[in-house]
């Protein structure tokens, strides 16, 4: 199978070209490089020691004899994207190719504005150029499991029965998204659903929980194919941040009370859920939805499962607790389904079992690189402006000392 | 109050501006003109001559002693939209400078595209003005039926009850928009919601249906105050067309079977839902939804009253069924909640009333400005690319003169 990977030198993008291309598939890679554009504009960068998208290619090519084709460009470029889809004539094309950090479009009205419009745009080309250039083309687009929100319902996948006065009729899952990148990806589900509609297109949108990890059977082939492991406020998740904190033997930071519960699954489940959905293409006409994540958890309940897992290594840690820097629900019912992608034939990895080998050893081996000062929030959801700050930074760095 | 009135050289937006203007209000209209640039770009014009705004505000101060301010620019340049909230520190902000035309957005990729972008950054940045500059400043944004689409169950005002698995919930109610535009709207309503929870704002969003009339109290003071009447395929709504064709003793063309059923106002609702909107304020943090119409027909419906009328000024018209060029349901079960204004004080006028006085007559009086090329639908939804084409607009004339 011809599959385009648009994102494909970020960190679920990478990982799964690497996959898609060992199984067999003939791959391309489309990226603007502006993910590694956005570690420069913050100061950050990841964990790992991640190598140009060239020499990744290079190396791989070297080990397998398989080579990833690749499209430097911008996908709000039609013309790009144009070029693109004459060009390699995907049957499926992954859409990883957008800003996916909730701090970050909630930084500023600016970073709004761009997460929004970027996210938005990029998805219509992609659209539209199925439908001009490829209409039996299937979409595989990145949606977020935070588009649901936490409502006091069960959350089906993606459509849900309602009966209401003595009618019924299965509709899309109402969205409750926490920030104006999660508001981005209900704009791109909304669009997607219509275009199947009225052009007939093939879509699965997949809902993804927090993805955690960094090591997958092709990425750890070598260290030049290594992964991203973000660990800062604005683009780390928050299993990476404790792994951190724990390796550097500062207190894990929870955001409140810590009962916020989140779908999470590990980034070999990710690669495989990616292509499960290739090999089961939608139907004509048909947006298909799954929820992609394997296992439940609240904050707090990961900061306890990191703080055990830390002991092992002899690394003790505190558990702080921060006032929450983003509007949500500190306590709330959470039930959400994910049996779609577990019936297509996925088996999961657990977190128990990759908590030590694929996220502490990892922060462990790499602790030099960690720069404590990138630990604590700066983009609090309640105000609209919050600039980047060297002595928030400072402060940030002296009241993580005096408590380690 | 003082009212900022955005995108009111408009069809409602003028209405709505002269109406609070009347009422006693302090109005400030903000426009860019798009909309009449629109109609050059399409090659359309209103069936009724309007002036130049700057005309039509001399003449309001000269009936009435009322003046009306002006702020001259675009809400997608923040820039402008501070300099807006800061000159005239509204306490309310009606939105209605949207594009909101679903065949414009229809036309291919870039209308699609712009309409989007167009709207959802307005939107964002009248929503980061108020945060920034008027924090109480209520905003009464301009949605629009066509959000909900045409569900097999009633359609409440903007939240619907879930009973789900032995769980209750009040969610916002599922979203099928039928084109980019109704997107866009989607798009808004999301963002909106979230503006109101994370930053305390206040906003009431009307979803709108499908506004008939040219006349008001206001704007049938004199001629030079007169509203646009819009007939044509792409901004024109579907009663207009009727009584545009009626008048030059053309058929009436119903897309498809003509069950397409929708809510409908005259303008001299939707102006008094406007002043309703703004005397009732939504609370900080709250995200109220009102269905803006006063009575359902499905366009087979309209099609009758229209001949029936027709008959009574010895106007003689068949009605014809065309391919429908949307993608809809042509038949469907419609029942949409509409009561809140109501409730608010709003006196409805009905269509039979007013069809005659209201639409009919404009119709004929202005008859020797109807260009029938503009009867024929030219946006079809199932291509991607429409282009405004004058052999298409011929075949059209061709065909509609030898039938009338």
């Amino acid at each position: 199978m011809r599959i385009c990977v648009l994102g494909g030198d970020g960190y679920c993008g990478w990982a799964a070209a690497l996959h898609l291309s060992k199984r067999g598939h003939e791959v391309a890679i489309v990226d603007n490089f502006l993910r590694r554009q956005w570690d420069f504009e913050l100061g950050v960068q990841t964990l790992t020691p991640i190598q140009p998208l060239a020499e990744r290619l290079r190396v791989w090519q070297e080990l397998t004899g398989k080579s990833i084709e690749l499209f430097i460009g911008d996908v709000t470029d039609y013309d790009f994207v144009s070029s693109v889809f004459t060009g390699f004539e995907p049957d499926a094309v992954v859409h990883f190719a957008e800003q996916r950090s909730a701090p970050y479009s909630m930084i500023d009205r600016k970073h709004a504005m761009f997460t929004q419009v970027n996210n938005v745009a990029g998805t219509l080309n992609v659209l539209f150029a199925i439908k001009e250039f490829r209409p039996d083309c299937h979409l595989i687009k990145l949606g977020t499991m935070g588009e649901y929100g936490t409502p006091n319902i069960d959350i089906e996948e993606g459509y849900i029965r309602i009966e209401h006065n003595g009618r019924s009729d299965v509709l899309p899952f109402p969205k409750q998204p926490g920030s104006f990148y999660h508001l981005s990806k209900v704009h791109d589900s909304h669009n997607m659903m219509f275009a199947c509609k009225i052009w007939g297109l093939r879509a699965t949108d997949l809902n993804q929980g927090v993805v955690y990890g960094t090591v997958t059977d092709e990425t750890s082939m070598h260290e030049a194919l290594i992964n991203r492991f973000d660990y800062d406020d604005v683009f780390g998740t928050v299993l990476n941040r404790f792994c951190a904190q724990a390796a550097t033997r500062h207190p894990l930071t929870v955001y409140g009370k810590g009962g916020q519960t989140r779908g999470f699954l590990d980034i070999r489940d990710t690669v495989r859920c990616i292509e499960l959905a290739c090999l089961n293409p939608a139907n004509p006409g048909e947006c298909r939805v799954y929820n992609q994540f394997t296992e439940q958890f609240s904050v707090a309940e990961l900061a306890q499962l990191v703080q055990t897992a830390a002991q092992k290594m002899d690394l003790h840690v505190d558990i702080d607790h921060l006032a929450d820097p983003r509007v949500e629900a500190e306590q709330h019912y959470y039930n959400a389904k994910h049996s779609k992608l577990i019936d297509l034939g996925l088996r999961p990895h657990f977190l128990n079992d990759s908590l030590l080998d694929s996220l502490m050893n990892i922060a462990v081996k790499y602790q030099d690189r960690v720069d404590i000062s990138l630990f604590l929030p700066q983009v609090n959801w309640r105000s609209a402006r919050n600039p980047r700050s060297k002595p928030v930074a400072s402060a940030a760095i002296a009241a993580l000392e005096s408590k380690s």
